[in-house]
């Protein structure tokens, strides 16, 4: 399927208005179908279904297994694939065969579906819960000049096709302390795009990720930071502002955040010594 | 609670940095709880949290509660508040009381949840379901001049407070032909302002708004046009670009949708005919 679909639209500039061709964003559901269980009593159960943008739907279910918790290794999986019995829904379904012993805590992930997808945790309090989770702040060792932050907006947009097309789409970018872009994935929901990323990263084997930073087009939420957390990553930079929540978790979790990264400016909220400065700080 | 959380940021402008105060939007779950049943077996239940900017709460209950089928009027509805019994959540659990003879059909509502608040269905095949639910496209009478569309972005973001605080909050504003603003909602997620709108709209007894609009900040994704489907809004104009599916589903729903709605123009993805032109449109 792909990330874009064609449309006639009426623009209007002021009085004035034509028919044109134009190109959205492609939304569909994907939902994704666990099987599960010892080899004699196999077992299948759906556990997500999100509005994504089509393409990397492998990416995208295993990067939400991993940082919801469900599969910790690539190893864990047997195999992730499309259905096709369902005619309709072609493309639309993806089944994940975990390894016979593999155990999964339904409660767990009952609890954080239950939330929406969007949000992923229940506030403050869990904080803690995923603090427990990841055994404590991110290990990153990653340290990078003011000047490739400041690089990372136009040459990330550089890369992202469907935006260019659709003005209307996400992306999360991988980078390292060269500020060379390592990945780059698009989706029409934000927490879709990191997913992706996380899901290729754990795939490659590259979890942790000690040395790498996350670059996102969008604002930041507190479930954005959550999957960085899960995934080890020291530093997220974003075009948009973080919420309230999303600072305390990144203050500890130890990730540096820096939000409004655009124009040659950014505002860091935590851990700011990531970030080398050519002048010292001023008062 | 406070929409703004206060915060000090190292701003980075080019190669310096300087120490501020800033304010950020905040972000805190909200579980929302049903008390329901006849008066002599009372019972309780979650039956969503969501990630939400404090302020209108009760709002945001009741236009969750409404776009997703489980009340139809304000009179199904005996109270509305924040439960104080637990110290740590406070503020953060609200409690609706339905009428005792309020029957909530908890198969559909587990379906919707399931998929996430952010989402709310599942693909092309549920417009049909939303069709059903909703007895046809919307029987708007809304037309407006082109320059009312034109005034609206300015407008509506001089009216809200945290976004020139925080630059991170989204919007949702209810406005008639004539341009004027009856009602503006803010929160950090999308459907959650228009829940807010929906359900101010929806307590005040204004439901179907047949003769009005509603302007959003963001992007349009399907969710948000299921939502004003259901609350029978004929026109949804946003700043962001429509996903494809938020294209089809307007198409069924009669709304015409609006994107890029900023610079003194705008693109008409479905029914252009609510919008009049000065000029005639040029092939």
């Amino acid at each position: 399927m792909a990330l874009v679909a064609p449309v006639t639209i009426r623009k209007v500039t002021g009085d004035t208005a034509t028919e044109k061709p134009d190109l959205l964003a492609v939304e569909e559901p994907l939902e994704i179908r666990l099987g599960f269980g010892p080899m004699h009593d196999r077992q299948q159960r759906s556990v997500s279904v999100t509005m994504r943008t089509p393409g990397h739907d492998q990416e995208l279910a295993m990067g939400f297994l991993f940082t919801e918790g469900i599969v910790h290794k690539p190893d864990d999986i047997v195999s992730c694939r499309h259905c096709v019995q369902d005619e309709a829904k072609e493309g639309n379904v993806l089944r994940v065969e975990l390894k016979p012993d593999v155990l999964v805590d339904w409660t767990r992930l009952e609890r954080n579906t239950f939330t929406s997808s969007s949000c992923g945790l229940c506030g403050k309090a869990t904080i803690e819960a995923v603090m427990a989770e990841t055994a404590g702040p991110v290990e990153s060792t990653l340290h990078l000049d003011a000047a490739v932050l400041h690089s990372l907006p136009d040459r990330v947009r550089d890369t992202q096709r469907a935006f260019a097309y659709t003005g209307g789409i996400h992306a999360a970018a991988l980078f390292d302390a060269d500020g060379r872009l390592l990945l780059v994935r698009e989706d029409i929901g934000r927490h879709n795009a990191l997913d992706k990323l996380i899901g290729a990263a754990f795939w490659q084997g590259w979890l942790p990720l000690h040395v790498h930073g996350v670059f996102l087009s969008g604002r930041i939420g507190v479930e954005l930071v959550q999957k960085s957390w899960k995934a080890g990553i020291g530093l997220l930079g974003a075009v948009g502002a973080p919420s309230s929540l999303a600072v305390q978790m990144a203050q500890e979790a130890g990730i540096t955040l820096a939000g409004f990264v655009r124009d040659d400016r950014f505002n860091l909220y935590t851990e700011p010594q990531r970030i080398r400065l050519p002048m010292p700080v001023e008062g």
